[in-house]
């Protein structure tokens, strides 16, 4: 089966990969890990399939781009091999049990270049793991936000997307943060309560959430500790069987 | 009055900045400008503010980190320095007509960094411009996609948000465009139609969007030959001034 870890810069994507793998083949499983990051120096792990051949971000710093423009030049220049990803990452997920997808740095690349959407919608029921660091929570609204952002990666990859909070080792009272992210009720009563204009739409976003998507489980894994790790293969499984919903 | 171009590297953001600063003051305005990006090389206008005075991302790069991390960095080490430019920036506007902010080149650092949201959250009622170019528009779900980023924008960063297609010069039948992103029944018309489970989504998203917001006006824009941008002055002016919605 194939798990894709996407998010933003510094939300952990490459650390996770690399403890998740570990983890799995501890627990007796194969694995192969796909690094789609042009912009990354060294990698924690050994990847199979590795975007690097064919070209990095630095070296077309090199050519003279600047790092936002390398960035976009290098999956401009990945676009007419995506077959050929294609095909090493389906022939991976043949021979092993886990195929892990590191996806870029920064997660707008991957949602908006034509790179990363043709490789998702051409994979077979990829699972997208949404990860967000904790330190973007910071008032009711946050939580409402990430809750949608998880639809939205959805919506243009066409994956089944579980969000994910990463880093929970660093975090004093976790039972906080769950209480806004596990509970949409609570959350909405607190929206409630926002008296400004984006208090206002978070609590329309969110009230409408269960319309749009079926109740969701959301994560809680660290990387260092391996906290969540266990149910984040649970849900790898269930996803892969098609034996039931994400709840 | 203040506006702001948010969108994803190669949207168009820094072009468009320039040329939009020149048609104002070709109309007789006073304008300031504030380059919030410390990827970027060369500006095709003269910033009035500039980010990079403090950090740039390439300095970090030199210092030993890849581009993403330097990007990521840059931002932390500008956070201590959000008030300084705040109080800049509203100095420009008591003196401007006009400061347009043209933000990071990775929308993404803008959005879910700490630095980009406490700028906007202060401001007082920016108008945000979220930018996006026509080559993520392939297919009815991506206009649903880019309807919700909007909100997703406004959400985010608590200011009034209107999309806005750049590079209109470069698209062979706009028409086929705005039928998608101006009537939305017409496009959840289409969205039925769609027998995936990713156009079930796009579907249901986008029969809710009217519960969530009131009728925004999408803009049509090109830096190349300023199409659009008299519709952009007008929109700017309403929403500063007050004088009704965005319709």
């Amino acid at each position: 089966m194939i798990v894709a870890f996407v998010g933003t810069a510094g939300s952990g994507k490459t650390t996770l990969t690399a403890a998740f793998g570990r983890y799995l083949k501890e627990n007796g499983h194969s694995v192969a890990y796909a690094n789609l990051d042009t912009g990354v120096r060294k990698l924690p792990y050994r990847p199979d399939v590795d975007v690097r051949r064919d070209v990095t971000a630095w070296e077309l710093m090199e050519e003279g781009y600047g790092p936002n423009g390398a960035i976009v030049e290098s999956y401009d220049r990945l676009l007419p091999k995506v077959s050929a990803y294609l095909t090493e990452i389906l022939k991976l997920e043949d021979e092993r049990d886990y195929v892990l997808l590191d996806t870029p740095g920064q997660m707008e690349t991957f949602l908006f270049h034509e790179f990363g959407v043709r490789l998702m919608e051409n994979l077979p029921e990829p699972l997208t793991v949404y990860l967000f660091s904790p330190d973007i929570l910071r008032k009711p609204e946050d939580f409402c936000f990430v809750r949608f952002f998880g639809l939205m990666i959805e919506l243009r990859l066409g994956t089944t997307t579980v969000p994910a909070m990463s880093k929970v080792d660093t975090v004093e009272r976790l039972e906080d943060y769950r209480k806004y992210l596990d509970d949409l009720d609570y959350l909405n009563s607190r929206l409630r309560l926002e008296p400004s204009m984006q208090g206002l739409l978070a609590h329309r976003m969110c009230s409408v959430l269960p319309e749009l998507a079926p109740p969701t489980r959301i994560l809680y894994v660290s990387a260092r500790t391996g906290e969540g790790f266990d149910d984040l293969e649970t849900l790898s499984y269930e996803h892969y069987c098609n034996c039931g919903d994400l709840t």
